[in-house]
Formats: structure tokens, sequence, C-alpha cells
């Protein structure tokens, strides 16, 4: 499959990819689009240019608004329909002087939150993870908790601080409490961290008082997002008992500007990690599979930026259509635009560990950055670039869309 | 203020109350309402009447639709400005003959959930309820965490399956695992239960990085409602070590069909408790209220109904005010039609608790009930009703809207 929009092939946004967007040009209107290279193809225009017409029914409700919600909520048979005609859009010749018209420049566009998030769902699947937070937090105790294995811990995060990547985050205040201190104090948390996850957007709806099995993910699920579920590890170590994280997340999540379908992501899977104890039937899956979507964590300080972990997606314990029915097991509804994550991506390596707590285990070991110097937790002025690629059709690589964010000084 | 409106003085919905719903009338479209005593007053037919011409910006957008949200959204000078309009239109004879063609039986109309939830959150401020779960859950620990009296501990709840007041709530599936048992099974709930809660719906947004203060409450929060937190305790008790409650919780939430404004519930102030510590600076209030709602907890069960608990609302540790600082303190924005909801209201007594968890200790100590037998967690076809009152102006009743689930067997 080949485009005739120019550095689109080989550029990992190519005509096997096609992840949706939400731009705004030259401060006009919100315009869906996709990205394909280094151009944002408005589907707006696409449509005003008759070139829907038909793909989808009520094409313009789906095409021409600013959010990626309706498209979202149409299910499988119509996303398949609309990338098949977008892929025909982008790599048939005979349609480029009229596409054309489509295109536009990604540094003449600004990238918006590309669908309205309804719930969102932070897991905890990644064992390597777990297991590090359990002995970091919980030194005394077993690591994981005597519930890991049997079932995707999860929690509900605050939709509404969801926010685009590119968003600079504020340092959030909170109240802290080291062990040592008698006493909470407040001010700026000195322990703000990064999770290293991959988001996954629902699309097609279910009515409460049903549950979803693994098996439907397909069904439901539309896409694939990087997300920077930030972190105050200070506030959350004083707070989580008995009731979880609460504004030690609460106050920034970012999620990547392009959602990659999850048709983009076929020759991605992988066959899932062995499972013992083997879960309760609700979480069997006929055809177990995860993805192969390999991350990496940059820090940018100062000058010098660096790769500092590259966590491997593969290795989660719970996949995601198991995430998918344990949500729903108990009869929850799903929405369209709920967004579920995988919980921090960790692996066993020193050196793929999806957050600063567990590269620095818990700040008493700084990992040292060639030109930084020893980095344990964020500073003001750090930038956070998390990335992740996959294999496309016919050896093409996939590359999802970056989450960056810069940490802005607390108020 | 007396109505013309036969049979609401006195009804706990007279003129000094006009809570706010959504209502649709022999299959028609949605209509925002106010309850004045046993009928809905729509507010799209007083707006097609002309009777609300001018009383708010682009008057239309606020009274003729499906939804609270817009009203919402206004803040509080146009809450008032609707507010003393609609009381006019009630209490002006000469306005009857006009008005009454927007009033609606209750028999004839459907109640709806009066706005769009946006992020949920449910805290935990009554020290007794926390103090007697602490006991339940954790036995061999201290009842009160050590966070507990330094901040309100709270967590984010499931806004997608939040719903009115008078809809069924299937019987959730999960893991349970009792501490006798090895291994956890799989099966409908045997300890569902409910929390008896009061919930603020928040109408002014904040932006994302800023805090709202206590004392800033009555710009941002437009009214309350009864709120019944359902909840499985079983499932609970199983999951929520260490990232909080999850599927125990967000099968099912049941709210008030009717919004009562928080200008309506002035008469029902009290000084909020004493607090000991006092809390950090950023939980400050100069004038910290608490409301003197008084609750009640109503089951039935066959064709026996008894009001089994009486929640003393004006004895919560942590004000509205005091949840509302801490929620945002992290910069957390706040958006229109946000809930954030008390936390189960327990007082001292054996009879004030507000959970059947508590109410029979675990499970433990069945409550007995006269025509009822042994009581002790929800059974299939058992009726829920939480109602609440305050004081109104001038020795009036306010009554808050009821909140009633059926429990339906699972499936």
């Amino acid at each position: 499959m080949r485009s005739w929009i120019a550095g689109a092939d080989g550029s990992g946004f190519g005509p096997e990819h096609l992840p949706y967007g939400v731009v705004t040009h030259e401060g006009g209107h919100r315009e869906l689009a996709v990205r394909i290279g280094d151009r944002a193809l408005s589907l707006a225009r696409l449509h005003d240019l008759g070139l829907l017409d038909g793909v989808v029914r009520h094409a313009r409700s789906v095409f021409d608004t600013g959010s990626l919600n309706c498209l979202l909520s149409r299910g499988p048979a119509e996303w398949a329909a609309a990338r098949r005609r977008i892929q025909e859009i982008v790599t048939d010749a005979a349609l480029a002087d009229m596409a054309r018209e489509a295109l536009l420049p990604l540094a003449d566009v600004v990238l918006h939150l590309p669908w309205d998030v309804a719930d969102y769902v932070d897991f905890y699947s990644s064992e390597q993870h777990a297991t590090n937070v359990g002995r970091i937090f919980r030194p005394d105790g077993e690591a994981l908790t005597p519930n890991w294995k049997h079932l995707p811990i999860g929690y509900h995060g605050r939709a509404g601080t969801v926010v685009v990547s590119g968003t600079d985050v504020v340092r959030p205040n909170g109240q802290r409490k080291s062990p040592h201190e008698e006493l909470p104090t407040f001010g700026p948390s000195r322990r703000l961290d990064v999770e290293v996850e991959v988001g996954f957007v629902v699309g097609t709806p279910s009515p409460q008082g049903t549950a979803v099995a693994a098996s439907e993910l397909t069904d439901h699920v539309f896409g694939v997002v990087l997300v920077n579920d930030w972190s105050a590890r200070d506030i959350q170590a004083w707070e989580y008992v008995p009731l979880g994280p609460f504004l030690a997340k609460s106050f920034a999540t970012s999620v990547s500007a392009w959602v990659t379908p999850l048709a983009a992501l076929a020759d991605a899977r992988v066959p899932a990690v062995a499972q013992d104890p083997v879960p309760l039937p609700y979480l069997a899956d006929d055809d177990p599979w995860a993805l192969d979507l390999r991350l990496s964590l940059e820090l940018s300080r100062g000058a010098v930026s660096a790769v500092v972990a590259r966590p491997p997606f593969a290795q989660m314990y719970w996949t995601p259509g198991q995430q998918l029915a344990h949500l729903t097991v108990n009869g929850a509804s799903l929405r369209t635009g709920d967004l579920f994550a995988s919980g921090t991506v960790s692996g066993p390596e020193a050196d793929q560990r999806g957050s600063f707590l567990e590269l620095s285990w818990g700040g008493r070991e700084p990992v040292a950055v060639e030109g930084m110097g020893e980095v344990t937790f964020l500073e003001d002025g750090d930038v956070v670039t998390i990335r992740g690629e996959a294999a496309g059709p016919d050896g093409t690589t996939i590359r999802l869309g970056d989450v960056v964010g810069r940490i802005l000084p607390a108020r």
C-alpha cells in the first residue's frame, strides 16, 4: 500500500496507519482529521469535496464535526468502512488532485483532545510495576496484594482532567507526609512522576446490567492512545489508604493527539503471557492477545534529552480483553468515549520501568543520565515524551501519537 | 410565601423549595421543570408562554432544553434570577391562569436524570461511618487511617452509571472471597448494600491548574441531591487494596430526580462540627457550615416497609466547602455537572447508621425489623428509599427528592 502523499510511506504514519485526531487550522473550527505523514487530512474537507459520501450513515454528522465521538459511537462495521475509504483516498493517485485540498501541514494546525472522555479507568496490569510499587510503598509486606493475580485491579480516574499531548502540566499542590514526619505539610509535590501507559478508547456502548466478554473487545474498542498518567508520589503515599489514589492523579492525565485504530494494529498482536493461576472463567479469552508496542520514555531537562526507559507492552499480565471483561462484569455500562488505560508498563530490566518512582527506586537510587546528572523525580521545566511503535503490515512500522508534556511550577 | 397551586404549601415542595428536574409527558421531549406540590411545572412551557423572557441570557437555551446543564453552567447570578422569577410565577395569583398551562401532574410524567454527570467523586466524611467501616474491615488495625482527620478522603466513582431514582438495580456479579476461603469465587454479590449520602451538583466550572477555596462553594455548587451509593461489600472487601473500591460501586449509583438549589437550604445551615486537629490552612473556612438534613433509610421487603436508620447529616466531620477545596487544591478543574457526594452518613447511635454493613455490623449482628425478621444485606426484590428533609424559611419544611431503587436478581 503506497500513498501519493509525499513523505507518508515509511514515516510511521503511512496509509496502513491513519490515526484520527481533531485539528484547528488558522483559528477555524475544529475539524476531524487523520494523520498521514506530516499532514493532517481533514475529513470535514474531504466530506465537503464529496469524497466521503455514502461511506457511513449520515456521513456529515460523522465527518464534519469537531470530535471523534460520533464515529466512535457507530461500531466496527462503520469504523471499517470509513477506514477503507480513507485508505483508498490516500492511495489512489486519481483522487490526489481533489483530496490534496484537504491536506493541512501539521506545522499549521493546533491539535485538540480528539474525543470527549466519558469515564476514565486506570488499571494496574503490569506484574513488574505492581511488584516494584509494592516493594517501594509497602516494604514490610508482600509485594503483590493477594488479589493481584486473580483480577485486573483498577480504579476510576478524573475524566475532566484528561488533556491532549502538548498541554503544559502545573505541578500540583497537596498534602505530603513522609514516614519520618509527624504531621503532613502542604505544598508543591516534591515527587512528581510519570506513568507510561497505553489507553483504549471505547466506541460502542453497552447497556447497564450486562457484561461484555473479553472476546468482544473489538466490537467495543475503537483504538489506542499513549497515556502519561502523571502522579504525585508524595501526595499518593499519604492519601491512598484506604480508598485509593485521588489528588495524586487527578490534576492531569495526558493522551496522544492521535487515536490509532485497533484495525491498524493487527500485525502487532502477540500471544498474551501465561497466567498462573488460571483466572476465573469470566476472564477467559479463547484467543488471548497482547499488543507488542515498543514504548519509550524520554526526559528533556535543560538542553539535554535522553531516553530513560523502554517499557515492553507485550509483557503485560492482564490483557485489554480481560480488563474490559472485568470492568463490565458487574453490569457497569460502557459509554462512547470511555477510556481505560493499562496501568504503568514496566518490564523486568532496570531500563524498562515506566515511572521515575521505579527507575529511581523511590528516589533512593537516582538514575545517572549523561549530560543531566542524577535524576529522581521531575523538576519544573522538564519535558516528558512518551513514544510508541509497533509492527504494521508488510514490514511497515506504525508510530503511535506521542504524548508530550512540560512541567510548570506550582501556583 | 404562598402558592396559588393547590396542595403546594406545606407539602415540602412549596414555593420556598422549587427543585429542578427533567420530565417527559406522554412520550414527548424531555422538559426542564421544577417540582411544586405534586406537579411538575414545565419551564419549557413557561418559556413558550413568554413567562421567562429576559430572565437570563438566551433564555430559550436555558429553559427549553431537556437537561439542567445549561442553567448549571450559568453561575449564581442567573441561578438566583431564574429562581426569583419562578417563585414569582408560582406565588402571583395574577399569573395563575397563564402558568397553569405549564403544570403537569407528577402521576403523568416520567422523571429522568436531570443533568449530565461529568465526574463523580465520592467522599468518606462521616467520622462515625469511617470508624465503623474501619472496625469491620480491618479489625486488627486502628479504625481510622492516620490521614483521616487531616484530609477529606475521597475517590472517583463511575459517572456513567449514575442513574435517576426509580431505576431498578441489577444485583452485580463479581469476585468475592471471604477471609476463610482460600480462593475467590465468582457470582452474584451476597452482601449487597446501600450508602445513604448527600450529593452536591457543580454548576460553575473552574480552570485546570487553579484551586477553589472552601468559601467559594456557593459560587460553584448549584444544588443538592440525595444519593444511594449501592455497594457490594463482598466484592469490595476482596478488591479494594491497594487502589480502592471499583466494581463494588461502579454498577450503579442512584440520585434524586429533583435537584434542590442550595439557595433553598439557607435555613438548614448549622455550624460545622469542631475539628481536631485544626486542618491545614487550605482547608480553612471563615464560616464553616454544615447542612442539617434529616435523612431516613427505608427498606421494603415483601409487604413490609420500615425505616431502619435516620442518619444525621449535620454531624459530618468534613464540610462540603472543605471537600470542594480539597478536590481542587491540586489544580483539578471542575466541570459543569460534576457530582461530589458526602460519603455514607452515619451518626453515633445504632439506628443512625447509613449502611447495612454498619447496621448489621458486617452481617454478624442482624437487625430485627418488625414484620420482616432479621435483616443483614439486601435481597432480590427489596426496595430501598432514602428521604431527606430540612428546615425551610418561616417554619416551612423542605423535602429533598427521594431516592428509590429496587433490586433485581443477578443476570
